[in-house]
């Protein structure tokens, strides 16, 4: 059995706060060995500092992005935009905020989330004395599907994959599904928990307590698939776009 | 608080079985109205018949795919196919499946997981007297990220999506993200309490009753992004591919 539940009596989390702190006194004594903590990337970007004093959300992401991956105007003017963020992460906006972060202010992501998964773990950890893991989360959209769900971007002392490979089911054939992300689903299973409009960015997964592990396990820079291997990292007009050009130029350069 | 747990009981699912039956021996007592049951496609397509009689996996991808999206032939030979298929959804081998499927046969999608959703949720409440909501779930890799999760491809009597369009955040800020695919999510929960190698196709998510309603709710077919909105619609490489022809020829069609 699995149980999900929000933790109440986080604060309003600004910049320099102990995060550890905070969460150990919020959590204590309700954690044990096991125990899988998902925090919401928000507030680890406000404990950072991780704020720019701005309303230019555009310039933020312009800051943040390091390739348009894809762009689309719609009808009525609003332009969308998919793009490959500093941390590797393709996602829309490059992950910067403008909600849940006072007016004047946007959030962007936090420097290195799997080092604050990693510290956020070992502090607790070492503060409460049981073995917990930490996911840090972000709401994503996806190719493909309408709609967001949450995701992992930094991960400590628990595991991102299942991996199944070479495990056979109960007849005797190989699983065809052999990498189960289970650190993507959890980060999903918590968001059921937390709700956007209200002050509940940590959630506490138990009842998979075998996924925690030691402090350096691989973390949820893991779960990127690199480029090379990707068969979407362009979105298609854009793809169009440069095998046109490409097409055309090759043809004008025939003698 | 959320509670997830799989359903124990639930013997090997056979063409013509009726699986509303299956899963009320197996559920009775422990269902409560709200509960909202998350079922792996594998069995629905198993009582549905939706076998084919045959070791020729390939042959089922190509009978199920309306489109190949994108294709990469690995260093050692080994193909993926990323295929539209008949449902609309985009994954690798148009998710025929040949695991947890007795040796000489592959198994279909449902043909349409919604309905099967929907005729579930309504033959549990009739039988069990509770209120309760069905997804229909999937394993399925995604576009920029390794792994697999699990997701919804069809959906009765519970919402697939929060509609937070129009809601502020605590400081009266206009939220981001306005609409969280709690379908996926809800998959994606259940998929930590089964496991791939054992026989547990069937898990029970408690604590998010609000989202059960009437049994004509949109169904997890209003999760597929019309390919006119999608970005992402062809693969990169085959996006070239096709724009290199057409600039081709378009400068060898000038006079």
């Amino acid at each position: 059995m699995l149980q999900v539940w929000p933790l109440e009596g986080i604060p309003e989390v600004r910049p320099g706060d102990d995060l550890t702190a905070l969460i150990a006194d919020a959590a204590c004594p309700a954690l044990a060995d096991g125990d899988i903590l998902v925090v919401t990337s928000k507030i680890v970007s406000k404990a950072e500092g991780r704020i720019l004093h701005a309303d230019d959300r555009d310039a933020a992401i312009d800051a943040e992005t390091v390739r348009v991956v894809a762009s689309r105007t719609s009808p009525s003017g609003h332009v969308t935009r998919i793009v490959e963020s500093r941390l590797g992460i393709i996602a829309a906006a490059a992950g910067v905020d403008a909600s849940n972060t006072p007016h004047g202010t946007v959030l962007l992501l936090p420097e290195d989330p799997d080092a604050s998964a990693r510290a956020l773990a070992a502090g607790l950890r070492e503060r409460l004395g049981v073995r917990v893991g930490v996911i840090v989360s972000d709401t994503m959209g996806r190719a493909w599907r309408e709609g967001q769900t949450d995701a992992a971007i930094g991960a400590g002392g628990v595991r991102v994959f299942e991996d199944l490979r070479g495990q056979t089911d109960a007849e005797g054939r190989p699983l065809v599904v052999t990498m189960p992300c289970v650190a993507d689903e959890l980060a999903s299973a918590a968001d059921l928990v937390k709700r956007k409009a209200a002050r509940l960015p940590i959630a506490v997964v138990r009842g998979r307590a075998e996924l925690v592990g030691d402090l350096d396990l691989p973390g949820a820079r893991s779960i990127i698939r690199p480029a090379e291997r990707d068969l979407f990292h362009t979105g298609s007009a854009e793809s169009y776009a440069e095998g046109f050009a490409a097409g055309a130029a090759s043809v004008s350069a025939r003698p």
